[in-house]
């Protein structure tokens, strides 16, 4: 595996793959990587001829007060990952390399990056989609693989890549997951192990409230939101939001389309997000 | 010259170019060709295997009561030009298919932008850093030819490809001017024979205010530009500003740095734009 500072020289690298006609898959991460990027780069490496890797804490993606700082960054255990995973270029740049005192330019996605971990984290989608802009003018990727755990995360990159016609084919994997159903985060390690124990309630209510949807219990994906609002009312800590939306706008619902139960939620310890896609469609949807 | 109108097929051809090993030069223009694109074209043909131009009036650059639908489109003698100059490749998109109705990404310079022609037409920089960076990431130039005649916008696409790691060498060509000193512009057009008459004032403006500079008989900067304010408060429009800032950031003048004078002119036919570097750096500044 090459690790590579310098933007100049992993463009070279890419360049050079592109120019022989080899595929590159990318998969972007903050490091302290876990089965969930695992199932990322075993995916990218079945579809692509060549496996890219970029770790880098994103300061711009941090707000004031969030743990940029105390984000894990177990990097020997990073590079062990990603060599056993066969990637060959690790993209590793420094922060005053990306953003220099004279940055000033952000990319934005509006009507996507505005709601639920928009509204919750003012500038975080701003700083997600500017340093993946920057990340993909590097590496020039066939492929991106994102994770679903983040679905609104790779909404909001889906549509960016689309509207930038950055000609880059977004993939998204499903979320993985413990075995008591919490999803794998890299922000776990934070949780005491009470909260640990409390955690897989955000799954378990995000699977009722979709069986209650499938089922036609709770008729409308709106009356689950409300209907998962009340039931984590009671947990340890303080219910960001819990919503249905629309997958492909992060929009209300629509008729006859599927919807995202998505929640977030912060513990003492750790903020938690995590969500479901439901495949409503019969006639009432 | 072959003219594409989807960007896939602009992309392969591109990259084919590019795998080749022929370096390519894009000059982005809203069509209304004039002499100043061609010196554009002639200096990317000289440094350059594969010269691409893009003729696009960009709707998201205009403001509501700007010039959009009345904008020259003279496209047949723009063909020709553009085959004289020994284009090959003419990206003619589709505004419908770069801004479809779910479009909703913006790339803003947040500094540049927001000054002089950014704070005259609120969400023109966003419009141009907007577009400009999808026909980069079509075209994938190795580089970028813009005229000093737009100069604020120049600094600012050369900071937005810094800034989002394109790669991309902004190559930035001398102002072509009419014998009178008139700056050569597509909306000259526009201008009435009274108004015509007048309008190398702005540029004997600035000329008269570099000198008033160089010579030192107006020692600062800030003075020139209000010397000039005084000047064009008699025209037959209305002075939008004249300022002096510092060509790299368009922040104020810096000692020892080179300065540019600009104006913009709303005449009644048309807004008039135009600047002036002056190279100071002597023991003053």
């Amino acid at each position: 595996m090459r690790t590579l500072r310098a933007a100049e020289s992993v463009r070279r690298l890419c360049w050079t793959w592109r120019a022989h006609g080899d595929p590159i898959g990318f998969v972007p991460t903050m490091g302290a990587l876990h089965s969930g990027h695992r199932a990322l780069l075993r995916r990218a490496r079945k579809e692509t001829r060549r496996v890219a890797a970029s770790i880098f804490v994103n300061p711009l993606q941090f707000g004031p007060g969030e743990d940029y700082d105390r984000y894990p960054r177990p990097f020997a255990s990073d590079v062990r990952i990603l060599k056993e995973e066969g990637v060959e270029l690790l993209y590793l740049p420094r922060a005053e390399r990306l953003y220099p005192e004279e940055f000033q330019t952000r990319v934005s996605v509006t009507g996507i990056g505005k709601v639920l971990e928009g509204a919750a984290r003012p500038g975080h989608f701003d700083g997600v989609a500017t340093v993946v802009a920057k990340l993909l003018a590097t590496v020039v990727p066939d492929r991106l693989y994102l994770g679903q755990k983040d679905a609104q995360q790779a909404t909001l990159l889906r549509r960016m890549v689309a509207d930038l016609d950055l000609g880059v084919r977004v993939v998204v994997c499903p979320t993985v997951r413990e075995p008591d159903g919490l999803a794998v985060s890299s922000r776990n390690r934070y949780l005491t192990p009470p909260e640990r124990d409390w955690a897989p309630a955000l799954y378990r209510t995000l699977s009722e409230a979709a069986d209650r949807i499938r089922s036609g219990e709770t008729v409308s994906p709106e009356k689950a939101a409300a209907w998962m609002r009340r039931r984590l009312a009671r947990g340890p800590g303080r219910l960001e939001y819990a919503a249905a939306v629309d997958p492909r706008d992060f929009g209300p619902p629509k008729r006859g389309r599927p919807v995202v139960l998505a929640v977030a939620y912060r513990l003492p310890s750790a903020r938690l997000i995590d969500n479901v896609v439901v495949k409503t469609g019969g006639r009432d949807r």
